[in-house]
Order: C-alpha cells, then structure tokens, then sequence
C-alpha cells in the first residue's frame, strides 16, 4: 500500500473540512440560519439523484454526483460569492482558479487532474452532466427561498430577471424544472416579493 | 409533465432539509462545533470517491454515493443516536423503522421503494456498496476525532475496542483503510487518548 498516497488523500479529506463553514446568502426553511456550502451540496446531489428524470439529456450520475459534491470546494480559499453581486462576480473567476490550484495540488497528480477536471467542466457547462449540476445548483437554493416565502429577493428588491437568467441556465439541464421554476418566479412576482423589470 | 409526481419529489427534497439540523457527537476540526448530519453524509460521499480503490470489492459508485447521501435520513424524525450508547442503540433500529415509514411515504411510490431499498440495504451490510459505505460512515469521524487529537475519546473515557469493533465493521468494506485506522487507533492509546481494554 502506497502510504504518501493515501497520506495526500487524507489530508485533502480533512481540508474541505472547511467547506462547511463557507456561509451562504440561501436561508434553510422556516429561515432558521444561513446554509453552508457542504450542506447546499449534499442537497444538490440528493436532488440530482431523485430528479434525474428530468434531465434533458441522459447524463452519468456518478460524475453528475460528483460534480454537485465538489463544485463549491474552491470556495474554501475564494469565499463564496452571491448570485446577484456583479462587482464579486467579476473577480470570482480569478480568485476560483488560484484557489483551484492551491486545492486540487494537495492530492496524487492523477486524481487532482481528475477532479480539477470535473470541476472546469462543471465551469464550462457544456456538457450534459455540467448543465443538469447547474441546474440543481440554480433549483435548490430558489426552492428553499420559496418555501420561506420569498422574503430574501424582497428584502434585496431583486427583480425577477436575475433569477430568470439563472433558470435560462437551469433550462440548458432541465425544460421540465425550468417551466416549473418559471411559474414559481411569476408568482412570486404576483405577490410583490419580485420587482417586474 | 406529471405535476403531482414533481409535487412529491420537491417535498421530499424540501422536508430532508431537517438533516441539516440533526447534531452528530462528532466535532468539526479545530474543534470547532459538532457536525450535522447532512455535513457528515457529503464529506463520507465525497471521500468514497475519493478513496474508491481502497474497497475490497467493487462497487457501483453512483450507488454507494447516494447511500452515503441518504443513509442518516430516518435520522431527521429517529435522531441520532451515537454509536457508543448501548441503551439508544437497543431501541434504535424500532424508531428508525418507523421513521423510515413516515419519510419515503413522501415519494412517488417507485422512488419510495428505491430510496427505501438503498436504506435497508445499508443497514443489511450485506453488499459491497454496503461495506464500503459503512467504510466510509466509520472513517470520516474518526478522521475527524484523530485530528482533533482524540480529545472527544479522552473526554468519554472510551475504551479501544469500542472504535476497535466499529472498525472490524470498516474492514468489511476496505481491509486497507482498516489496517491505517487500526494503527491510527494504537497511537491513541499509546498517547492515553483510548482506554487499554
């Protein structure tokens, strides 16, 4: 047995320890606290799993699991960056990929090629896995904002196209969720918790 | 688009947010607070990837990661019980089946019998998946014990076998991880951390 190997495998183990307090904008329901980002993972890939049949194309779910368990762990030196903050948006890329090189270099050469891997992939979103990861990553959060009535995009006057751009991706993975999120969108607009353009 | 069918999923999906509210007795490191159980199901599903070629056996990846993923749910209406506490353990197993009877009556009857029978076969551990899961469900806290110098073992006056069975248990899954954690479990007892028998 290849001991340093198992040695670096651990010791990434125990690093992304730390993901799970890289905090969140996303309340859990009944808006107990703020969600961190190894619990949004966990949700995604429990959800990818149960709702896999919506997914446009046919997709690997190991590596659609994978890819939802893993997509954040840059986040850990980056910080995670909101949604709808453009000025964050602008920088995250850089500060992910000094982060990605820090991260995945901790692990034996071979799987840190393959996760980072995964991981630009999942960036790239150009393949079927990639577009039904982004697609739960898009649905989790707006289903719990849902279940807590909205008040988030209220309290930050969100208007309605910002999370309708992030379901134009969503749609990329799924037409299904994307209709069925569309519709909650549209109704949150109708209760004034989304301002129309 | 069968809307009933999504309906129940999403309720599903939206009732296992409670796991992120179910305290497991084991610390984050630096000690920093207890983990949850959604916390403790990504990082052992992460790390079953991560350390795949350890099992003895193969195994179906997608299915191993979505019992790592879901096997503490029944957790969410049974609580937790932890591992050394031999009244909670004797009356465990009757609590988690009724949960386990409440919580995937949620689903779409063909998902309820799927995520039902992947639960079951955990708890059988008759399976490589099994084993390799259970693997994964002794070494992530006790990765995490070790790293917080194995103060928690100290603190309950813990004998070594009693992490020593569970890893018996470990070994079933990967003789490899078993022979690490075993010396890993020797140096706490050389160190007064766990109790000689």
């Amino acid at each position: 047995m290849d001991r340093d190997r198992l040695a670096k495998q651990l010791d990434f183990a125990l690093t992304i320890d730390a993901e799970k307090d890289v905090i969140r904008r996303t309340y859990l329901t009944e808006h107990r606290r703020r969600e961190n980002d190894a619990e949004h993972a966990w949700h995604m890939s429990v959800m990818a799993y149960l709702l896999r049949e919506y997914a446009n194309e046919p997709i690997d779910l190991a590596r659609t699991m994978i890819m939802t368990l893993t997509h954040d762990l840059v986040e850990i030196y980056a910080g995670d960056t909101y949604a709808y903050d453009e000025a964050g948006q602008a920088t995250a890329h850089e500060r992910e990929l000094a982060a990605a090189d820090r991260l995945y270099a901790m692990l034996p050469p071979d799987q840190a090629q393959e996760l980072r891997g995964i991981w630009e992939e999942f960036e790239a979103n150009e393949t079927p896995e990639a577009h039904f990861a982004h697609a739960m990553d898009n649905v989790q959060p707006m289903m719990l904002n849902d279940a807590n009535g909205g008040g988030d995009w209220k309290e930050r006057d969100v208007a309605r196209s910002m999370p309708g751009s992030r379901n134009a991706v969503t749609r990329l993975g799924s037409t299904e969720l994307a209709n069925y999120v569309d519709e909650m969108l549209d109704k949150h607009v109708e209760y004034g918790n989304l301002r129309p353009e």
